[in-house]
């Protein structure tokens, strides 16, 4: 087991990192405060629950605390305000205080909604997160919290930070193979923004992260979440630095929403990552980067073309609800050379336009 | 004028208040950050609109603001998740992003709904309290903001404080009588827990107060407004003695939902505070608690005895429900002397019953 610290003062917490960890659950979460009998609710979702939540149950109800359990529906549309008024109802019944710990078991719906429900039950009670997905490395870390609204994802929500995140890694093996592609890609995005040997080293190692080798995994995905840890401990609340995480998001967001959610999330900012790597050549930047950032991608099995039934004047037009355009040009993060971002400031529309369209026909 | 500062380190802001003061709205704005052209969204409700939107609206165009306005039906009910999924559908077609600012116009229930929208659109945007009613001298400062739940009252919230409270008291003008004595039982309670100088001055002064006389009212909100101030300068997020902020809210909590709000929430609180005086009683203090308590209430035309239709049981059950009993005992906030509150831990429950049902007989 491998631990790092999200270092944000008082609000510090550990990750840990490992395979076969979960009997360790209860002694690490009396390690951060949350010692037996503090009653629990554990929240879960349907394709989590039937591998998972029995086993977590068990350990937690051994070592003496009090658990509730819900089970929310799998899928991205648990992520509103009626499973928050369901999940406040559950936590009420169950009679949830102030002291009380909400745990997070699922991926990155379930994180994000438990800890919004965390965040806003008698205005904010303490959570933790234990990730089951390879996505999640990245949305259990830095305690952004979210439901979505009809118009908008990820639109009403808090900065809440876990008491601790567990992610135990024997958990990833029922995930289905999409979703490990779906989340390397965000492993790759930690190693894109910060990390050059990191991605070669991906690279190297691809097939091993597709078919879970235990260890390569934990290797990934501790230095995945170690990036996200050293980003978010100097940027807490997104004011700066922050930024550099939505590599590939712009253009990501835009698709995801246009293919009414066919492309999963890492396979929406992987394209999107493509498609801002080409605008750092179109800004003069080395054609390298280009090309390995496209290399790298193929590598997980990722998406990195723009499916051809996707409308460009709707991704644009969805882009510019997410974004501000000024005078036709707008901001982007895009690389610098491979482990190296920058915000820029004046990015052309039309270029951004041009590169979706070239993204139709890229293979 | 006069103004107070809310002491909380970075979160430190200002509470202004005085009579005729509206016309200085866009230059305290500028004052605490939020220079024009920032853009803002005024949320009111149906009672307050009719009277001040158009005012503060031109007031803020006419500084060169870019306004949205929107405005909810007054009434308890619409501090619900479903009018908040409304209000970030607002912000959203404004086209509010994190710079922009909420200003709150209205009463407790404006208040709590629009820095509840502020606290998680977006994760957390600035909001501006413009209390309209006495009972927001408490509600508006403080940073406590919520929705309700079907099953509990204020359960989903934060803690998210205002750049600033503007009280500009000539808008108390049109309050309806009943919910003027409705406020002054909150400015009592901050007389009764914090300043038996202040209890006195306002027994002396009910007469003036009752009538909206400018200069009483304007000392007696500030009196208010700073004793609130100086709690929460002292427990932002309620861990200690914040809590004595809660005198004659268990049972004035309990009386409100039995009622089914038939009973405002300052006429509930004030029979609860006689309720907490007899409780201190019975704990042997002095008899002169209780006296004074109900006849500065009386005095301000408050109630002072439950409704005879209200049933005692139900009563006790909805209590237990919001509250820890263990042993049958539980936590009560009570007046020590005038001016002067305890935390009692083992107040026998069947002391509170007793005592509720002696406040139907109370004259
Ligand atoms: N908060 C943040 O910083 C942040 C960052 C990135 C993404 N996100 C959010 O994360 C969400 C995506 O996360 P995700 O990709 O983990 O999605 P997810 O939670 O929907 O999980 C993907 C699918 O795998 C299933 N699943 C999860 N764990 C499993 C397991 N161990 N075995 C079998 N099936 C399993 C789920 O039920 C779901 O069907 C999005 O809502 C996105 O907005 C948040
Ligand atoms: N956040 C806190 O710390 C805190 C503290 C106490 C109470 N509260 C909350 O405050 C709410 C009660 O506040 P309230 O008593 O101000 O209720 P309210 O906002 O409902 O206002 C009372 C009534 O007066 C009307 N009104 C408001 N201003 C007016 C004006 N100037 N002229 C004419 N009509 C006007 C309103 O439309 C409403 O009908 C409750 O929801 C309670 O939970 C919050
Ligand atoms: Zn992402
Ligand atoms: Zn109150």
């Amino acid at each position: 087991m491998k631990t790092l610290t999200v270092d944000l003062g008082e609000r510090s917490y550990p990750i840990h990192i490992g395979h076969g960890i979960l009997p360790l659950l209860p002694e690490k979460l009396a390690e951060c405060g949350i010692g037996s009998p503090t009653p629990l609710l554990v929240i879960t979702d349907s394709a989590v629950a039937p591998h998972y939540l029995k086993p977590v149950e068990e350990l937690l109800r051994g070592a003496g605390y009090p658990v509730t359990t819900s089970v929310i529906p799998s899928g991205e549309a648990s992520k509103s305000l009626e499973m928050l008024d369901e999940l406040v109802k559950v936590a009420l019944e169950a009679g949830l205080d102030r002291k009380s710990v909400i745990i997070a078991l699922g991926g990155g719906v379930v994180g994000d909604l438990a800890g919004f429900v965390a965040a806003s039950y008698m205005r904010g009670i303490r959570f933790v997160q234990v990730p089951t997905t390879i996505l999640a490395h990245d949305s259990s870390v830095g305690g952004k919290v979210a439901v979505n609204h009809k118009l908008a994802k990820n639109i009403i929500g808090a900065f809440h930070q876990p008491e601790m995140v567990f992610y135990a890694l024997e958990m990833l093996r029922t995930l289905p193979p999409r979703e490990v592609r779906s989340g390397l890609a965000e492993v790759a995005k930690h190693g894109l923004i910060w990390d050059a040997a990191f991605v070669e080293w991906c690279e190297s190692n691809a097939d091993k992260l597709l078919a879970l080798d235990p260890e390569a995994l934990e290797y990934a995905l501790y230095t995945g979440c170690s990036v996200k840890a050293q980003v978010v401990g100097q940027d807490e609340r997104e004011n700066g630095l922050r930024a550099i995480l939505n590599l590939g998001h712009t253009i990501g967001h835009a698709l995801e929403a246009v293919s009414r959610y066919e492309l999963l999330h890492g396979e929406a900012i992987s394209i999107g990552m493509v498609g801002s790597a080409k605008l750092a050549v179109r800004f003069g930047r080395d054609p390298v980067i280009y090309e390995t950032t496209k290399r790298l991608l193929r590598k997980l099995e990722l998406p990195v073309a723009v499916p051809s039934h996707i409308d460009t004047s709707e991704v644009m037009r969805t882009m510019m609800y997410d974004k501000k355009f000024k005078d036709g040009r707008t901001v982007f993060v895009l690389p610098e050379a491979i482990g190296r971002v920058e915000i820029v400031r004046d990015v052309p529309v039309a270029w951004v336009e041009e590169v979706v369209e070239e993204l139709k026909r890229e293979a």
